[in-house]
């Protein structure tokens, strides 16, 4: 019967090599193999290096659902993404997948679709126990929150944020950064203003606006009209500002709630009412998206912290893995923006260029 | 002693509901949680009811992990994808990320790093025994290859291709979209060319300048120059075509191996040299980016058909789902492209604007 077993496994097309291949290869206990891989100090050195090259040389793979089942836990972090077609985003998505597998985290993205409910979005976090999940370019729910919390998946907003301490927020601090938009503006000459905005539901979008409309009230000798493009997007902008040029609104300088709006209000401004840029008006967006850069917009923005940011998410979730706590203190984490001063905008002398 | 433990077992905070909490709130038995989650028609519709609605009221989730150790296999598929900068591949991964979701699969996103080892950016898709592995942006190396059919995981290969039967191609048909760019050209009197180069190792960027070279050729009275960006990027498009216009190239027809490097050329030539498009030089592009269409650019291109590709991917998937079979006939499928007039070249009146 033995001999029989042992036939019939020689002739089984196993591709996949086992743990048993590698111990058999490399001369030791499938258990001496266990420990190895799992451990460098459990076992003598140079056993240690036989079992690696032998499982590098048959291909051997740790079949990490075992693994996983043991702990109750994965290496997976989840990346949950609405709406990411503001060039912002897919940036902010490289560099963090980047960081992530320096950490050897590996990440689940999630793509939630228009109109789906969050739970159905969700399920999958849940079911492969992922260690920790990233909200990016969306505003979270507090039934999602729920679910999180009972499913223990511990939550990073980035670049949004609610009012749930349990929920670790990290965010550029919008509302300075739009106050120092509002006091460069004024200080260059400019009085009458007018913020655009874009998804008017986020906190991006509420930051913004009120850090520049308070320093222009305590400037006191501006006038501010707020419009409404509705969305962080080009189309929306390219809508608001073609509004403008047909109300031939009275204006000397506009702030745009992001760069990808910014861009679409000029082209209306430019294409669809010969609006010089900045000699009639100044604009300045936010985010500093590769686009802002390009000579066609030469856009004036606040560069959004995203390296800092994203290192700051890195060490919370890498302290999380010791401590299994996410929030230690403070469960807003607020990096500043940088101003970038480009010819979009006619500004005082005080402003380098990028 | 069972007093005892199904004590501890009430105090222990137990947040995540088990198969057995589900079982007891039902008033069924473990087994038949199991049958009811796998599979409707294995227990009687009004069980199979219960159990779910007890399920969603308990917040129960199926340890995926016990379940793909016993198939070997799992939900999950790859996206491994390489410089994603250019911004056809955001939208890209939007689309391809959403239409897995409505299979019910899981995306892995993997990003490999500049300069790191493709086998250790595979790892994970071998630990976690994906179903399938879709490179999007990336030029498969055979060492790739050959670790992912080791381990059983078949290759998608999405907008590029490698000469190897057992990997699935699905791609724009780029030679007949080069030809019908070079016929469009020179049927509107463009007599002096150029060909601007991305990527040069891509498969895109040979096969578009195939046909566009080639259709030249046979016409007979057009010249035509090759230059090289170097890659596909707005920088490198950008620095292209400021080497034009130093060098004072003679031309009347510019074609780009895509619309981020003809978005930089237009750029450098209009702000770097003075020149009008199209009244001194047409343009014209290669995907059809949101950015195409900004007044900015009116780029004239071809619309890749990025939803047939992917549809294409969904429908072979589900084939593989079935039969374990991802090719079946051809192992490169081309999908024709779409020629979008827009003011950025000089054409005859047979084309429409889109």
């Amino acid at each position: 019967m033995r001999d029989f077993k042992n036939m019939s496994n020689r002739k089984r097309p196993e591709k996949r090599a086992t743990v048993r291949d590698v111990a058999v290869r490399a001369g030791v206990s499938v258990a001496t193999v266990s420990r190895a891989l799992k451990s460098r100090n459990s076992v003598a050195e140079e056993t240690y290096r036989r079992v690696w090259t032998v499982a590098e040389e048959l291909g051997y793979q740790t079949n990490v659902f075992a693994r996983n089942l043991s702990q109750n836990s994965s290496d997976i972090v989840a990346v949950v993404v609405g709406d990411i077609t503001n060039p912002f985003y897919p940036e902010v998505i490289d560099k963090l997948t980047k960081r992530l597998s320096l950490q050897k985290l590996n990440v689940m993205l999630v793509n939630v679709l228009e109109g789906a409910r969050a739970e159905d979005a969700l399920a999958p976090l849940f079911q492969y126990r992922v260690k920790a999940a990233i909200f990016v370019a969306l505003s979270l729910t507090s039934r999602a929150c729920d679910l999180c919390r009972r499913n223990d998946v511990p939550i990073i907003l980035f670049n949004r944020y609610i009012d749930d301490p349990r929920v670790l927020k990290i965010v550029c601090d919008n509302v300075n950064a739009g106050r120092l938009i509002a006091k460069t503006l004024s200080d260059a000459g400019h009085r009458k203003l007018v913020y655009i905005a874009g998804s008017t539901d986020t906190s991006t979008n509420r930051d913004r606006k009120v850090g520049f409309t308070e320093m222009l009230l305590e400037r006191g000798d501006c006038e501010c009209v707020l419009e409404n493009a509705g969305a962080y997007s080009y189309e929306a902008g390219h809508q608001a500002g073609l509004r403008l040029v047909r109300e031939n609104r009275s204006m000397d300088a506009i702030f745009c709630a992001n760069d990808i709006v910014a861009m679409g209000v000029m082209d209306a401004l430019r294409y669809g009412g010969g609006v010089r840029i900045p000699e009639d008006v100044s604009v300045v967006g936010f985010d500093d998206i590769a686009a802002a850069r390009w000579p066609a917009y030469d856009l004036t923005t606040v560069r959004q912290p995203v390296d800092r940011m994203i290192e700051m998410m890195a060490a919370k979730l890498e302290s999380y893995s010791r401590s299994r706590c996410l929030i230690e203190n403070d469960n807003l984490m607020r990096v500043p923006g940088q101003f970038i001063a480009r010819s979009s905008a006619k500004l005082s002398q005080v402003q380098t260029k990028d």
